[in-house]
Protein backbone atom coordinates (compact mmCIF):
# COMPACT_ATOMS: atom_id res chain seq x y z
CA UNK A 1 0.00 0.00 0.00
CA UNK A 2 1.96 3.41 -1.28
CA UNK A 3 0.68 5.57 0.98
CA UNK A 4 1.46 3.24 3.77
CA UNK A 5 5.20 3.08 2.60
CA UNK A 6 5.65 6.23 2.17
CA UNK A 7 4.86 6.71 5.86
CA UNK A 8 6.66 4.43 6.97
CA UNK A 9 9.79 5.72 5.01
CA UNK A 10 9.07 9.54 6.14
CA UNK A 11 8.02 8.49 9.72
CA UNK A 12 9.12 5.07 10.90
CA UNK A 13 12.44 4.82 12.95
CA UNK A 14 14.75 1.79 12.98
CA UNK A 15 16.01 1.11 16.32
CA UNK A 16 18.74 -1.85 16.24
CA UNK A 17 18.46 -4.67 13.50
CA UNK A 18 15.15 -5.50 13.87
CA UNK A 19 12.52 -3.05 15.34
CA UNK A 20 10.88 -0.49 13.46
CA UNK A 21 9.17 2.14 15.57
CA UNK A 22 5.95 3.80 13.79
CA UNK A 23 4.50 5.10 17.10
CA UNK A 24 3.95 8.66 15.46
CA UNK A 25 1.53 7.48 13.54
CA UNK A 26 0.02 3.88 14.39
CA UNK A 27 0.27 2.86 17.89
CA UNK A 28 0.99 5.93 19.99
CA UNK A 29 -0.20 8.49 18.19
CA UNK A 30 -2.26 7.47 15.45
CA UNK A 31 -3.69 9.07 12.23
CA UNK A 32 -7.51 8.66 11.56
CA UNK A 33 -7.27 8.95 8.30
CA UNK A 34 -4.51 6.66 7.12
CA UNK A 35 -6.20 3.91 9.63
CA UNK A 36 -9.10 4.72 7.37
CA UNK A 37 -7.47 4.23 3.99
CA UNK A 38 -6.17 1.01 5.13
CA UNK A 39 -9.43 -0.31 6.72
CA UNK A 40 -10.79 0.52 3.73
CA UNK A 41 -7.91 -1.53 1.56
CA UNK A 42 -8.64 -4.94 4.05
CA UNK A 43 -12.08 -4.61 2.97
CA UNK A 44 -11.24 -4.36 -1.10
CA UNK A 45 -8.30 -7.09 -0.57
CA UNK A 46 -11.23 -9.53 1.21
CA UNK A 47 -13.61 -8.40 -0.66
CA UNK A 48 -14.14 -12.09 -1.82
CA UNK A 49 -14.46 -13.72 1.47
CA UNK A 50 -17.70 -13.93 3.73
CA UNK A 51 -16.40 -11.87 6.93
CA UNK A 52 -19.13 -12.06 9.72
CA UNK A 53 -16.47 -10.24 12.28
CA UNK A 54 -13.58 -9.03 12.68
CA UNK A 55 -10.97 -10.20 15.79
CA UNK A 56 -8.07 -8.31 17.16
CA UNK A 57 -5.75 -7.65 20.49
CA UNK A 58 -5.39 -4.76 22.37
CA UNK A 59 -4.07 -2.27 22.09
CA UNK A 60 -2.37 -1.68 19.17
CA UNK A 61 -4.95 -3.97 16.65
CA UNK A 62 -7.61 -1.60 17.80
CA UNK A 63 -7.46 1.30 15.62
CA UNK A 64 -6.65 -0.29 11.84
CA UNK A 65 -9.68 -3.17 13.14
CA UNK A 66 -12.24 -0.51 14.17
CA UNK A 67 -11.60 1.27 10.36
CA UNK A 68 -11.92 -2.57 8.55
CA UNK A 69 -14.74 -3.20 10.72
CA UNK A 70 -16.49 0.07 9.34
CA UNK A 71 -15.58 -0.68 6.28
CA UNK A 72 -16.67 -4.52 5.86
CA UNK A 73 -19.94 -3.91 7.89
CA UNK A 74 -19.73 -5.94 10.29
CA UNK A 75 -18.60 -6.16 14.11
CA UNK A 76 -14.56 -6.22 15.33
CA UNK A 77 -14.00 -7.90 18.74
CA UNK A 78 -10.71 -7.12 20.73
CA UNK A 79 -8.93 -10.05 22.86
CA UNK A 80 -8.50 -8.15 25.82
CA UNK A 81 -5.30 -8.67 28.06
CA UNK A 82 -6.30 -10.19 31.19
CA UNK A 83 -4.28 -8.61 34.22
CA UNK A 84 -6.06 -10.48 37.44
CA UNK A 85 -4.95 -13.28 38.68
CA UNK A 86 -8.38 -15.15 38.71
CA UNK A 87 -9.34 -15.83 35.50
CA UNK A 88 -13.33 -15.09 34.21
CA UNK A 89 -15.46 -17.98 33.49
CA UNK A 90 -17.16 -18.47 30.24
CA UNK A 91 -14.09 -17.12 28.02
CA UNK A 92 -11.54 -18.27 25.29
CA UNK A 93 -8.40 -18.02 25.96
CA UNK A 94 -4.54 -17.65 24.89
CA UNK A 95 -1.23 -17.04 26.04
CA UNK A 96 0.91 -14.64 23.68
CA UNK A 97 4.43 -14.32 24.44
CA UNK A 98 6.13 -10.98 23.40
CA UNK A 99 9.75 -11.48 22.06
CA UNK A 100 9.85 -7.42 22.42
CA UNK A 101 9.07 -7.36 25.81
CA UNK A 102 9.89 -10.50 26.61
CA UNK A 103 6.33 -11.13 28.88
CA UNK A 104 3.58 -13.41 28.16
CA UNK A 105 0.07 -11.71 28.23
CA UNK A 106 -2.89 -13.73 29.02
CA UNK A 107 -5.46 -12.94 26.38
CA UNK A 108 -9.35 -13.69 26.44
CA UNK A 109 -12.13 -13.67 24.45
CA UNK A 110 -16.20 -13.60 26.14
CA UNK A 111 -17.77 -16.69 24.79
CA UNK A 112 -20.86 -14.54 23.37
CA UNK A 113 -18.81 -12.76 21.49
CA UNK A 114 -17.22 -15.56 19.23
CA UNK A 115 -19.27 -18.29 18.02
CA UNK A 116 -19.15 -21.62 16.14
CA UNK A 117 -19.04 -21.38 12.15
CA UNK A 118 -18.78 -17.79 12.79
CA UNK A 119 -16.37 -16.47 9.92
CA UNK A 120 -13.77 -14.25 10.88
CA UNK A 121 -11.09 -12.15 9.82
CA UNK A 122 -8.22 -11.60 12.13
CA UNK A 123 -6.31 -7.45 12.05
CA UNK A 124 -3.15 -6.94 13.78
CA UNK A 125 -0.58 -3.95 13.53
CA UNK A 126 2.40 -6.16 12.93
CA UNK A 127 3.24 -9.33 11.93
CA UNK A 128 6.59 -10.42 13.49
CA UNK A 129 7.42 -13.57 15.00
CA UNK A 130 3.60 -14.32 14.49
CA UNK A 131 2.29 -15.11 18.44
CA UNK A 132 -0.07 -12.82 18.53
CA UNK A 133 -1.71 -14.19 15.39
CA UNK A 134 -1.14 -18.03 16.85
CA UNK A 135 -2.77 -16.78 20.03
CA UNK A 136 -6.21 -15.88 17.99
CA UNK A 137 -5.78 -18.88 15.87
CA UNK A 138 -5.76 -20.84 18.95
CA UNK A 139 -9.09 -18.72 20.64
CA UNK A 140 -10.65 -19.51 16.81
CA UNK A 141 -9.90 -23.10 17.03
CA UNK A 142 -11.80 -23.23 20.40
CA UNK A 143 -14.56 -21.82 19.59
CA UNK A 144 -14.54 -23.51 16.24
CA UNK A 145 -14.96 -20.41 14.25
CA UNK A 146 -14.11 -20.29 10.81
CA UNK A 147 -10.59 -18.07 10.25
CA UNK A 148 -10.66 -16.40 6.38
CA UNK A 149 -7.54 -14.75 6.80
CA UNK A 150 -5.09 -12.74 8.25
CA UNK A 151 -5.03 -8.94 7.48
CA UNK A 152 -1.50 -7.02 8.94
CA UNK A 153 -0.48 -3.88 8.45
CA UNK A 154 2.76 -4.25 9.00
CA UNK A 155 4.91 -7.93 7.93
CA UNK A 156 8.15 -8.09 8.81
CA UNK A 157 9.43 -10.70 6.36
CA UNK A 158 12.47 -11.54 7.61
CA UNK A 159 11.02 -12.98 10.81
CA UNK A 160 9.41 -16.56 11.28
CA UNK A 161 5.41 -15.30 11.16
CA UNK A 162 4.90 -15.14 7.72
CA UNK A 163 6.12 -19.12 7.45
CA UNK A 164 4.42 -20.17 10.52
CA UNK A 165 0.82 -19.08 9.09
CA UNK A 166 1.57 -20.12 5.50
CA UNK A 167 2.42 -23.62 6.61
CA UNK A 168 -0.97 -23.73 8.66
CA UNK A 169 -2.40 -22.61 5.63
CA UNK A 170 -3.55 -19.30 6.36
CA UNK A 171 -4.00 -16.67 4.45
CA UNK A 172 -1.97 -13.71 5.33
CA UNK A 173 -2.31 -10.28 3.74
CA UNK A 174 0.14 -7.23 4.58
CA UNK A 175 -0.52 -3.58 3.68
CA UNK A 176 3.44 -3.22 3.82
CA UNK A 177 6.16 -5.82 3.74
CA UNK A 178 9.58 -5.51 5.38
CA UNK A 179 12.62 -7.22 4.18
CA UNK A 180 14.98 -5.82 6.03
CA UNK A 181 16.77 -2.96 7.25
CA UNK A 182 20.01 -1.34 5.94
CA UNK A 183 21.58 1.46 7.22
CA UNK A 184 18.65 2.42 8.98
CA UNK A 185 16.40 2.25 5.92
CA UNK A 186 13.51 0.26 5.64
CA UNK A 187 13.53 -1.80 2.46
CA UNK A 188 10.41 -3.26 0.76
CA UNK A 189 9.72 -6.69 -0.27
CA UNK B 1 -27.55 11.07 21.89
CA UNK B 2 -30.39 8.77 21.55
CA UNK B 3 -29.27 5.83 19.75
CA UNK B 4 -26.59 5.52 21.96
CA UNK B 5 -29.16 5.66 25.24
CA UNK B 6 -31.54 3.12 22.80
CA UNK B 7 -28.29 0.77 22.29
CA UNK B 8 -27.81 1.37 26.09
CA UNK B 9 -31.56 -0.19 27.52
CA UNK B 10 -31.22 -3.55 24.53
CA UNK B 11 -27.79 -4.30 25.46
CA UNK B 12 -26.19 -2.94 28.62
CA UNK B 13 -26.08 -4.94 31.71
CA UNK B 14 -26.67 -3.63 34.79
CA UNK B 15 -24.22 -5.57 37.66
CA UNK B 16 -24.89 -4.87 41.46
CA UNK B 17 -25.77 -1.03 42.64
CA UNK B 18 -23.39 0.60 40.00
CA UNK B 19 -21.61 -1.18 37.47
CA UNK B 20 -23.27 -1.35 33.72
CA UNK B 21 -21.49 -3.54 31.14
CA UNK B 22 -21.30 -2.45 27.90
CA UNK B 23 -19.32 -5.17 26.44
CA UNK B 24 -21.30 -6.33 22.99
CA UNK B 25 -20.69 -2.86 21.61
CA UNK B 26 -18.53 -0.74 23.25
CA UNK B 27 -15.06 -2.02 25.28
CA UNK B 28 -15.15 -5.72 24.01
CA UNK B 29 -17.12 -6.11 20.86
CA UNK B 30 -17.16 -2.97 19.37
CA UNK B 31 -20.01 -1.25 16.76
CA UNK B 32 -18.22 0.60 14.52
CA UNK B 33 -21.05 2.37 12.75
CA UNK B 34 -22.00 3.53 16.16
CA UNK B 35 -18.36 4.38 17.31
CA UNK B 36 -18.43 6.62 13.98
CA UNK B 37 -21.97 8.22 14.90
CA UNK B 38 -20.46 9.28 18.30
CA UNK B 39 -17.21 10.76 16.52
CA UNK B 40 -19.18 12.91 14.52
CA UNK B 41 -21.30 13.80 17.60
CA UNK B 42 -18.34 14.67 19.44
CA UNK B 43 -17.19 16.66 16.66
CA UNK B 44 -19.98 18.61 16.23
CA UNK B 45 -20.57 19.17 20.34
CA UNK B 46 -17.30 20.81 20.00
CA UNK B 47 -17.11 22.72 16.65
CA UNK B 48 -16.91 25.83 18.41
CA UNK B 49 -13.49 24.63 19.85
CA UNK B 50 -10.28 24.84 18.23
CA UNK B 51 -9.05 21.51 18.90
CA UNK B 52 -4.85 20.08 17.53
CA UNK B 53 -4.96 16.81 19.05
CA UNK B 54 -7.39 14.54 20.68
CA UNK B 55 -5.90 12.44 23.89
CA UNK B 56 -7.01 8.76 25.38
CA UNK B 57 -6.57 6.25 27.05
CA UNK B 58 -6.02 2.06 25.94
CA UNK B 59 -7.67 -0.11 25.40
CA UNK B 60 -11.13 1.56 25.72
CA UNK B 61 -10.71 4.88 25.14
CA UNK B 62 -9.21 3.70 21.41
CA UNK B 63 -12.76 3.21 19.42
CA UNK B 64 -14.58 6.51 20.03
CA UNK B 65 -11.36 8.45 20.18
CA UNK B 66 -10.39 7.74 16.85
CA UNK B 67 -13.72 8.27 15.13
CA UNK B 68 -13.81 11.38 17.05
CA UNK B 69 -10.12 12.46 15.51
CA UNK B 70 -11.26 11.49 12.17
CA UNK B 71 -14.57 13.54 12.33
CA UNK B 72 -12.30 16.15 13.41
CA UNK B 73 -9.43 15.79 11.40
CA UNK B 74 -6.64 15.79 14.18
CA UNK B 75 -4.56 13.03 15.50
CA UNK B 76 -5.53 10.96 18.25
CA UNK B 77 -2.70 9.98 21.49
CA UNK B 78 -3.86 7.54 23.75
CA UNK B 79 -2.06 7.03 26.79
CA UNK B 80 -0.13 3.72 27.09
CA UNK B 81 -0.58 1.89 30.21
CA UNK B 82 3.05 0.85 31.71
CA UNK B 83 3.78 -2.65 32.71
CA UNK B 84 7.47 -2.22 32.97
CA UNK B 85 9.35 -1.58 35.86
CA UNK B 86 11.59 0.99 34.56
CA UNK B 87 10.14 3.95 33.10
CA UNK B 88 10.87 5.02 29.84
CA UNK B 89 12.33 8.39 29.69
CA UNK B 90 11.12 11.01 27.96
CA UNK B 91 7.10 10.10 29.16
CA UNK B 92 4.96 12.30 30.98
CA UNK B 93 3.55 10.04 33.42
CA UNK B 94 0.08 10.04 35.97
CA UNK B 95 -1.06 7.37 38.27
CA UNK B 96 -4.55 5.97 37.71
CA UNK B 97 -6.36 4.27 39.94
CA UNK B 98 -9.23 2.00 39.38
CA UNK B 99 -11.90 1.22 41.61
CA UNK B 100 -13.13 -1.96 39.63
CA UNK B 101 -10.27 -3.32 39.66
CA UNK B 102 -8.41 -1.75 42.41
CA UNK B 103 -5.28 -1.85 40.98
CA UNK B 104 -3.02 1.63 39.81
CA UNK B 105 -1.89 2.07 36.56
CA UNK B 106 0.73 4.21 35.40
CA UNK B 107 -0.18 5.66 32.13
CA UNK B 108 2.51 7.46 29.90
CA UNK B 109 2.82 9.74 26.77
CA UNK B 110 5.83 10.03 24.48
CA UNK B 111 6.93 13.63 24.86
CA UNK B 112 6.87 14.11 21.05
CA UNK B 113 3.22 13.42 21.17
CA UNK B 114 2.07 16.57 23.72
CA UNK B 115 3.53 19.55 23.51
CA UNK B 116 2.82 22.92 25.07
CA UNK B 117 0.01 25.14 24.14
CA UNK B 118 -1.82 22.27 21.83
CA UNK B 119 -5.16 22.19 22.32
CA UNK B 120 -6.46 19.00 23.55
CA UNK B 121 -9.65 17.31 23.61
CA UNK B 122 -9.70 14.21 25.96
CA UNK B 123 -11.91 11.64 25.00
CA UNK B 124 -12.98 8.87 26.90
CA UNK B 125 -15.28 5.71 27.09
CA UNK B 126 -16.79 6.42 31.20
CA UNK B 127 -16.90 9.37 33.04
CA UNK B 128 -17.58 7.65 36.66
CA UNK B 129 -15.23 8.69 39.61
CA UNK B 130 -13.33 10.62 36.90
CA UNK B 131 -9.64 9.22 37.70
CA UNK B 132 -8.45 8.52 34.58
CA UNK B 133 -9.64 11.84 33.19
CA UNK B 134 -7.36 13.37 36.36
CA UNK B 135 -4.52 11.27 35.23
CA UNK B 136 -4.93 12.78 31.63
CA UNK B 137 -5.45 16.55 33.46
CA UNK B 138 -2.10 16.17 35.19
CA UNK B 139 -0.25 14.63 32.22
CA UNK B 140 -2.04 17.44 29.84
CA UNK B 141 -1.15 20.39 32.98
CA UNK B 142 2.60 18.60 33.06
CA UNK B 143 2.92 19.34 29.71
CA UNK B 144 1.74 22.84 29.69
CA UNK B 145 -0.99 21.85 27.01
CA UNK B 146 -4.30 23.36 26.58
CA UNK B 147 -7.45 20.98 27.52
CA UNK B 148 -10.59 22.64 25.61
CA UNK B 149 -12.61 19.74 27.00
CA UNK B 150 -13.89 16.35 27.84
CA UNK B 151 -15.63 13.61 25.95
CA UNK B 152 -17.72 10.83 27.35
CA UNK B 153 -19.79 8.31 25.92
CA UNK B 154 -21.18 7.29 28.96
CA UNK B 155 -21.35 9.28 32.42
CA UNK B 156 -22.54 8.19 35.80
CA UNK B 157 -23.65 11.03 37.35
CA UNK B 158 -24.03 9.51 40.38
CA UNK B 159 -20.67 8.94 41.19
CA UNK B 160 -17.66 11.74 41.71
CA UNK B 161 -16.16 12.10 38.33
CA UNK B 162 -18.69 15.18 37.28
CA UNK B 163 -18.23 17.02 40.90
CA UNK B 164 -14.06 16.91 40.57
CA UNK B 165 -14.29 18.07 37.11
CA UNK B 166 -17.12 20.35 37.73
CA UNK B 167 -15.02 22.36 40.28
CA UNK B 168 -11.48 22.23 38.31
CA UNK B 169 -13.60 23.79 35.54
CA UNK B 170 -13.39 21.92 32.76
CA UNK B 171 -15.57 21.46 29.98
CA UNK B 172 -17.20 17.81 30.01
CA UNK B 173 -20.00 16.61 27.66
CA UNK B 174 -21.95 13.37 27.54
CA UNK B 175 -23.32 11.27 24.74
CA UNK B 176 -25.15 9.53 27.54
CA UNK B 177 -25.97 10.41 31.61
CA UNK B 178 -26.87 7.73 33.52
CA UNK B 179 -28.53 8.96 37.30
CA UNK B 180 -28.63 5.77 38.50
CA UNK B 181 -30.31 1.65 38.15
CA UNK B 182 -33.62 0.66 39.44
CA UNK B 183 -34.56 -3.20 39.19
CA UNK B 184 -31.65 -3.49 36.63
CA UNK B 185 -33.16 -1.03 34.17
CA UNK B 186 -30.80 2.08 33.10
CA UNK B 187 -32.88 5.84 34.22
CA UNK B 188 -31.25 8.52 31.95
CA UNK B 189 -30.97 11.94 33.49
Amino acid sequence: MEILEQRIKKDGRVLGKDVLKVDSFLNHQVDPELMQAMGEEFATIFSDEKIDKIVTIESSGIAPAVFASLALHVPVVFARKNKSLTLPENVWTADVYSFTKQTTNHIMIDHRFLSAAENILIVDDFLANGQAVEGLLKIANDANANVVGVGVVIEKTFQKGRQILDERGVRVESLARIKGFENDEVIFL
